[in-house]
This record gives structure tokens, C-alpha cells and sequence, in this order.
């Protein structure tokens, strides 16, 4: 079956989306793209052939489309996702699922009501392959429990537009996410502690530390440093009781000369994660296809607001604090 | 463009490249697939909706199908080969191109006379992201001249059916075609050395080293380990002049525990290659929807045969063997 | 020349330098050898010719002793040390320098007054070539300024015996020496963060995180893990402004088999420092037999009594606690 | 107990031992030097405080003498050997053992009619702990039978004096005797393959891959390769019948900057094997201190002449040689 995938966004992320569906994977056709810029988008929905809408309600309302894929501005996000869910559509949407916990809350309230999760949240390390064989290995009890999740988050530089608090709401959100699902359980308590500032840049608060004291007592310690220049690199390690298990070097070749070997890092993260876009696109469209989605829920994105707005209190305040969350319902057991 | 693609021999592989290019790749549809075996052939078509033929030559000249894929057992490629190439049509032919270098030949007259590539062998390492990286070392000059090329192809167990010669002729045959793709440059001489017998293997030559000497004076080294068990390992390195490329260990996570840190090794040739496979299908598709071929050419195929009859003798006489090739047409220049 | 060594305590750390001084190293002789167990002390030193002591002080005071180790029992270091002060012989004393920070203090007091340095005390990573070159790849800028510093240091098991309290003042007291030579500065306060307990420590607070802030902002990460069964491995990573260095793995072959390849993990620390100890025997020798000291000094006893005084209270309270200590004296600059 | 060693020949080699003696090992005693260079052997002599020779049969018979090293010119180690024999004193050699199989077979009888160890020849691979966990895990059986031994032999640069000869006796005669050694067998054959020139040797062949049949059938691989730039770089690679063992890289640290990871290779033979060379003394200092010698053996030092002469013969004729060598004496059973 091919399901028929109305794009609501058409920004950098937006049309890598739209490539991905239309050139990469089989399965689906883009049958519709929204964007308030009129112009862009009928010069993509054009190139393949899809109907173009500036009002992505109204896309999501088009009897043709069978499944939304959400990439637009963050604060347009709730609109769209509780559009969907009204229509009865399977949503991707990229992260931030809402741009408050209220909002979060409203789409879970709506899912819920609904009866079938319908919402997948665009948390792509969940399908990477490294990630993937760690938590098979945390699961086999190789390790024992896992005591403590190390995370380094590192970009080789960031705009200017990119501020202090992005650090913890559009970085580490993945690495915390990702600490979510290795560990399988809920963040209690978020600390933040700035280290010696890289004057590469300017007045932000780069690199940071983000402690983490999971539900367990398990700690992750999430480093994020985004002017690091060298590399797009990705680390992870857990300790366990017993043993411990950690993503390695992404390097296909070996260069010895001038005395060294060495090996290439990352250079971005489309590089790093394009093979886990793709899969979780795929695991999305088989989803889709039977009329629901996998992968990181609504409660997840619901889970990410938390704790980012505690770790942003954490770095403004200088104090650990508490995670509170609602009860999780059934559908997201 | 959909590229409508014919299938010829449904076993193993003939199977996988039908997932390719149905449940994988975009860009083609699969609308014919014959098989002698009938009842196989049309399991396998319906599932996919395409139609079915016994004969391949038929499928060949079927009007809806624009470009071939020959799996089929090795002595049938040369007749469709032929009929594609008489056909006009696109066709990726599995290794070898043909059982005999006089077929290969007939193969190579009939595409020049074309006047245009049209014949694609399946060399899938051309397409392998590691061995790539290697290729763009050497030509970087990184390294200098390259001067030995040592190639290692390591096979966990072979089926009883599996003859001495057919590590040279199945298994070593893409050492060769890499050597020849690395160094860019033609095999003049090859010989044979059977190592202490691995006593795995039964009655089998193995392991064995096959040697090469390229016509700069390169030397290349092939380790060919077809009972190794441990794992599928292909191992790559080259020498020059100043420097040295490597491939990498491909683990995607490392284990600590009880003693010692451990990764994995690919556990066959499917898990080694599968991106490699999907790669070479890709731009072959890429290319058949412009009418001709890309990659591994019809000269490599004749190539790949003369070398590998010179390495049976070679490792029947125990005699350095060699090479004679006739000129190479300005087609595969 | 040839130091006259006269060692103190014939524990298992002693008779391992007695060992070092008259089997490894060239350029001492042990004349003398002091323990309160007179039997063990006539053996050790019958075996190697020296004389017996059962009084430290008197040993210090033989006039045929040029100079001193201290391998005693830590609440007899202060009187030894400042013993070898007033005798003006130096000195290597094993950590801790002396128990408390005022004992510490009494001896920077006299080593000042004396004038020139006489102390070392038995900080050996400072003597590891992978710590050395560590520390010059900092030096060299390859890396920008240092901002984080990780450090883990993880025991496969620790004895009944061991308290909590010891995985920083045993334990977390090298990573934390290392921590202050590495980024040369001090630390201006502690934080200690229990992890999820390991289970195989029954009711030891294990593993922890030993968080540090220097003087700079720079922020060490310290994992102390006395548990972990699978090996005794020490880890650490300096994320520069631009860069990053990682001490690498150290086993000296690869292993593939059964799927895997694999490598050793030291066993020990004895298998992990074992050249650190001996080369700072070696630059201790040279240095008394110049009639001083080189390497960790009294001060850095000192400012390791101080940190790790103020683990035990962040520990203890979940605070923050700051770190303060007297002024450098210039001796120490 | 002390051994008082006289050492003969005070050249680069000859000097590092008398280093090793006096400052790093101990247990010995230089108490004679020699060398035709009276004034250079006085120099080196009087800084130790030994008494100096220019005749090395006079050392050899300086009653204060209990153990020769022989580091003069290889023409003359035959005398001082058969000399060494005669007084019934140990004597390491280093190699060649004498320049001809002839003078090897005089050594072996000497010491055989002696009937007991007196000689060990410096092939001081086999004190290296990486060859000895490589030989451990071959006997351990992990990776079954060993089938095929790589070695890699690389040198930054040779001087001009160097000869295409060299390159097997100076140079592979190190992986002659490590492939003898690790493989416990003999050599059957030897084959020479010159692969394309490097251009930095002039004339030079280089590199070469000498190819040894052991007695096993097992096939020996050595890439030879002596002006290659970019490091000392030794590599090494069992395969068994079920598993592998390679050499590993030897870095302390890993450096991240400029988008690659990178890590040191070794840059010469001083740095690789200074520690062979320390425990390959040291366990001759404690054989010799027993009247005796350990490792490699004037047997060993004959089937090094017999395979280089074979391998100098291969290279010249371009054909596989024989290696014919007598039996082996109970002796070095």
C-alpha cells in the first residue's frame, strides 16, 4: 500500500523530508505540501507533482492525504498535530511535539480520547543502529543495571541566532530523550552546570554540563558543547554493575602518514544520522500505513517538554530541580 | 522516471534484488520477472504484480520492460546479455558477465558495435562507501604511488558444493575486480599459493594467496579464507609510497566486560554489503533511466574471467600464469 | 651516584618499592628498612642486606641514609616527613601526604623554611606517558583551552574494608592530583553525586560522580566506580575549545573469533601504572641525589587534603562545598 | 649476584647496551669495553669506569669477566663467539650470529661439544609482549592451527649505504625469526616478489614481499617496505583455522581536531622496542648469572643465514628456493 503523505513545512528540514519520501523510500507519495510562503511551495509541491496548500489545516483536511508529516515553526506544531489526531490522520512531527507542557498535554489528552496513538515524534536516535545495539546490550544484562549514561553532544559551531537556552531545548533534548529510552524511565530531578566558557562563542553559555537523576537513581550526564569546531560528534557510554557499553568511531578507513593514523569524525548531523531518518521514515510509513504510528510518542514529547523547562530553570537558577509529570495513561505503557 | 525493470532467475539473489528495487529503492517498478522454475516464478511475480516468463529472452523483448537484471545461472548470462544488448536495453548481469572469455568477448563486440554501455556487471565493492574513501586516498596522493594492495576475503564456512576453484572464480573475483578498480590498471601475471590446509574444509585448497602483479609493477596480495568461522571479514589495505589506507572495523558499538572490550565482525556477506548493494542498484537505475550503464563495465567482466581462468591455472600448476588480454575498445577507455 | 634509600613500612606497597629500588631501577641502594613489626622487618631486610629499624625517626637519622620513602601507615606520615625535613634528606612519601590539612600544612611550613624542595608524594599518574602526553597536547593548544575534563577510574572490586568515604580520599584523590596537573590551577569547589547503586557493593555508596570547578571555570567529571567487575580501567577526555584528547586502549593484540574481535582490559592498577611507578622512582633518585625533590610536592598533598576534605563534606551533605586553601607559597610556584 | 659483563664493539647498538647495563638494568656490571677504536673505547670506558680492550678475545679472557656482549662489526662475531665458547662463558650476539651458515654450523658445534646454552643472538621481537600475547593466544588454540602469518616491515627511510640485500638480511631477518619462532616450525621455501618501486630508494628494490612455505604448509607473508615515510611501523597478523590475531596499533592517546581522530604510530625501531630490548637483557643477565643463555639460540641464528641466503638467492633468481638446512642438535631441542 502506498500512503499518501501531506508535508506541512517546506524549510531545510521540510524538503529533506519530502526528498526522503520521494527519492529514497518506497512506500509513499507526496500528494500534498503547506507553507505559508506561497512562492517556495508551489515551486516544490510543482517539482513533484503535489497539491499546495499555505493553511496546513487544510492539508491535513484533504480527503487524499492519508498521513501528515510536520516540519513547520515550532508554535504552529500544536495546531497541526491536534488537527491531525481530529481528522484521524497518523502525525510525524518534528521536535518540539508543542512549545509548552500544556500544550503537549492537550495533544495527549486528544490521543487518549482518540483510543490509538496516532502521533510520532521526530526523536530519530531511537532508530540509529549504534543506539539501537546499545540498548539491545543494556537489555541483555550484559552489563548488569545501568548505573550511569554518559552522553556528549558536540557541533562544530552554531549560528549567531542560536541562544544559551537552545542548548538544552534543541540539543540535549535528544540526548535526553535518548536517556529516556536506553534506561526506560522517567527523569526525576535536572541540574546544569556551565564549564570554563569556549570563546569561540561569544557570550554563550557553551559548553554545559546536564545532570540527569533518573527515576532509578541512575545519572546521565549529558555534555554539550556546540562550538567545538573539530567535528559533529556523538558519544555514549553506560556503566553498569558489571561491565559497560559505548558508541564507537564511525571511521570506514584508516590514514597512516606524517607519523599518525587517523581516522574522519562526523562532520555534521545529517551525516551522522541520515541512515536513522531514513529508518525511522520507513518505521513511520509502515506504521502509517496500518493507521498509527511507533516509535517516540506524544508522551515523549510530552516527557521532553518537561524536562527541558526543568533544565532551563536549572541553568538560569543554579539549582537542581525537580521533574514533575502527569500520571502516563495506558496508551503510552 | 520509473524505470520498468525485468527479472531474470529467481534464487537467492535474484529474490533479494526484486526486494531492492519493489520494497527498497525508488525510481523503478518491477514488471516482469522469469524463471525456468514456473511455479516459482509465478509465486514470486503475483506477489508483486508483475508478469511471468519462462524464457528470458521473451521477457527481454516484452515492450514494457526497459531494462534487465540477469540473476539466472551463470552459463544462461551470455545469451541474455546479447538479447538485451540486441534489444537496446539496459542490463545489469550478476557475476560473472559470462562462464568463458570468448563469451565475454562476444559480449564486448556487441556493445561497441552499440556503440554505447549498456551492460552493467555486479561488482557491488565499486559501490561500498569504505572501499570508495580508499579509492579517493589513492587519488588524492596521499599515500604516493600505490605499491602493494593486500586484500583479505574471509568466508565464516562454505556448502559442501563449494570447489577449490570456485575461491578463485566466485570468491577471489572480487578482490581482483577491487585491485583492478584501487589501482586503476591492468593484472599481467597471477600465481597461486595454497597455505597449510584448513582442515574445516575437508578436501579444499584453503586457504589460499593469490597473487598479482599489475602492469605499474604493483603487486597485489589476496588472502582468500573461505572455513574461517569466525566471521565474514573483509580486509583491505594498501602501501605506497608514503603512506598507508586501512579499512576500518565496522562495529557499531564496543562491549566491556569480563576482561576485555569486544566488538562485532560482520556475520556475512549480506550484512557487509547490503548499502553497497543498494548503492550500485540505485545509480544503476540512475543510468538505465538515461538508456546506458554506469560502474563495472562489460570489460571488467571479460576482465574478471581472463584473470580468474590465469588464477585456476595458476593454482593448478603451481606456475606463475600470464595475463594476455586483447586492447581495450575506446568504449571502456 | 648512588641514593642510600632507607624505606618506611614494609606493607604491600613498600616491599613492592623495595623491590623497584633493588631489582628494577639503577642508582639506589636500600641500606635501611623500618617497620613496628620487627619480625617482618628482619626478613625483608635480611633478604636484601639492610639494616633494621623498628623507629622510623631513627631511620631517618642514620647518617648512612641519603634518602627516604614512606610507605607507613598514613597517620605516621607527618612525623616521618617532617623528620626527613629537619634531617634535610628527601623524602617520596606515598599518599596521603598526612591526614589532615593542618599536618599539611606543618610540613609545607617546614619544607618552606628549609627552603628547598625535599618532599614528593606518590601521585604517579603525573609519571604515565599517556597522562604526559596528554598534558602536552593541552599545552601544545591543539585543542583550544580545556573546559571539561572527564576523568573515570573504575576498580573491578574493592574489600569489605572499604568505605564510601575512601572512593574520594583513596579513590577520586588521583583523578583529582591529575585533574589540577593537567589544567595546572585549582579547584575552587566540589560536588559529590551518588548514581544508582551497584549492587555489588552492598551497602557502599557506588558508583559516584565527583564534580569539580577550577579555578578557570573548567569543569572535571570524575566517575569513581569500585564495583565494576570487568576490569580496572581508568578513562579520561579533555574537550578543548577545538578539540578533544582521549587516553586510547591499551591492549597490545586484537583477538577475532566467534563473531567478535576483542581486547584486554588492565586487570589491575599494578598492571596499569606499573611503568608510572617505576619511572617516578626513577625521577625521584635522580632528584635526591641532587639532595631534592621534583614532581607532586607538599602542596599538592596539601591542596589534595583540602579537595578531598571537601568531598567527604559534599558527600555527606548533597552541598556544594567550596574549596579553600591558604596562599601558594613560592617554593611551589 | 652481579654480572660482570665485558662488552665488544662500542658502536650506536653497542653503546645503547652498555646504557642498558649500567642505567636501567639491574644486576650487571660493565667491567670491560673493547674496540678497535682505541681512542672511542676509552672514552666510552672511563665513563663507566671499565677497563678497555681493542682486542675482543683479550676481553673474552679478562678472568673478571663472566659474560660477553658482542656488538662489533658481523665479520668478527664468529671469532668472538667460537672465543666466548671456548672460555665457557654466556655471550649475547648480536645478529647475524656469524656472516656465513658455515661459521654458524662452527658455532654449533662448539657449543654442542660444550653441551650446554652459552649463546643467545639479539632477535629481540621475541621479548616483546605484543608477540609474546600473540604467541600465547596461538598456542592457547583459540584461533585453531595457524594457516597464514602476515608481517609488515616498514621503515621511514634507510641510508644510502643500504642494499637491496639488506632489505632481507638486515631487515626481514627479524620476521624470519619471529615467523620461526611464533609458528615453532621451520622453513621449507622461500620466494622474493619485488612489487612496484618506491621512488624515494633510487635504486633501490623496495619494497619486496618474501613469501615462506613452513614445514605446516603454513604460508609466511612479509611486506618489506624501507622507505616509506611515514613511521616505523610494524604489523602483524595470524590466521588460524576458526580465528585471528593481529598486532595493535600502539597509541597512548587519541587526538580529535579538524575533523579526525588521530593517534601516533611508533617512529622508529629505538621507540617500538626499547622494552624487548630491556627484558630481552634482562633475561640474559638472568640465564648468564646461571652460566647459561634463554631464547633465541645459535639454531636460531644458523636458520636465520640459511633462510637469508635462500631469500637473497630467491630475489636474485626470481626463483622459489629451498632451504636446506642439517638436523637439529638435541641441544636446542
Amino acid at each position: 500500500m502506498t500512503v499518501k503523505v501531506g508535508v506541512i513545512g517546506t524549510g531545510m528540514i521540510g524538503q529533506d523530508h519530502i526528498r526522503r519520501l520521494t527519492e529514497v523510500l518506497t512506500g509513499s507519495s507526496v500528494v500534498a505540501v503547506s507553507d505559508i510562503n506561497k512562492e517556495q511551495v508551489e515551486k516544490i509541491a510543482t517539482a513533484i507533482g503535489a497539491r499546495t496548500y499555505t493553511d496546513g489545516v487544510a492539508l491535513i483536511n484533504d480527503s487524499e492525504v492519508d498521513a501528515v508529516v510536520v516540519t513547520s515553526w515550532g508554535p504552529t506544531h500544536e495546531e497541526y498535530v491536534l488537527a491531525a489526531i481530529a481528522a484521524g490522520k497518523p502525525v510525524f512531527c518534528e521536535k518540539p511535539l508543542a512549545t509548552t507542557q500544556e500544550a503537549c498535554l492537550r495533544i495527549i489528552d486528544a490521543e487518549v480520547k482518540h483510543g490509538k496513538r496516532l502521533v510520532q515524534v521526530g526523536f530519530m536516535r531511537r532508530f540509529d543502529t549504534a543506539y539501537r545495539q546499545m540498548k539491545d546490550v543494556v537489555e541483555s544484562g550484559t552489563i548488569g543495571a545501568p548505573l550511569i549514561f554518559k552522553s556528549v553532544h558536540r557541533n562544530p559551531s552554531v549560528p549567531p541566532s542560536y541562544t544559551s537556552d537552545m542548548a538544552i531545548v534543541d540539543t540535549a533534548v535528544h540526548d535526553i530523550d535518548t536517556a529516556r529510552w536506553l534506561l526506560d524511565e522517567e527523569v526525576k530531578a535536572v541540574s546544569v552546570i556551565a564549564a570554563r566558557k569556549n570563546n569561540r562563542g561569544g557570550t554563550l553559555r557553551d559548553p554545559i554540563i546536564v545532570l540527569m537523576e533518573m527515576e532509578s537513581g541512575a545519572i546521565v550526564d549529558i555534555e554539550v558543547s556546540v562550538n567545538i569546531d573539530y567535528a559533529y560528534d556523538i558519544g555514549g557510554e553506560i556503566s553498569g554493575e558489571t561491565g559497560v557499553v559505548t558508541l564507537a568511531e564511525r571511521n570506514r578507513i584508516t590514514v597512516k602518514s606524517g607519523g599518525e593514523y587517523r581516522g574522519k569524525v562526523t562532520a555534521d548531523w545529517k551525516e551522522r544520522f541520515v541512515e536513522a531518518f531514513d529508518v525511522e521514515f520507513k518505521e513511520w510509513l509502515d506504521a502509517a500505513a496500518k493507521g498509527t504510528a511507533t516509535g517516540p510518542s506524544a508522551w515523549d514529547g510530552y516527557a521532553a517538554a518537561v524536562v527541558t523547562d526543568a533544565g532551563v530553570e536549572a541553568a538560569g537558577t543554579g539549582n537542581r530541580i525537580k521533574v514533575e509529570m502527569r500520571d502516563r495513561p495506558a496508551l503510552y505503557a
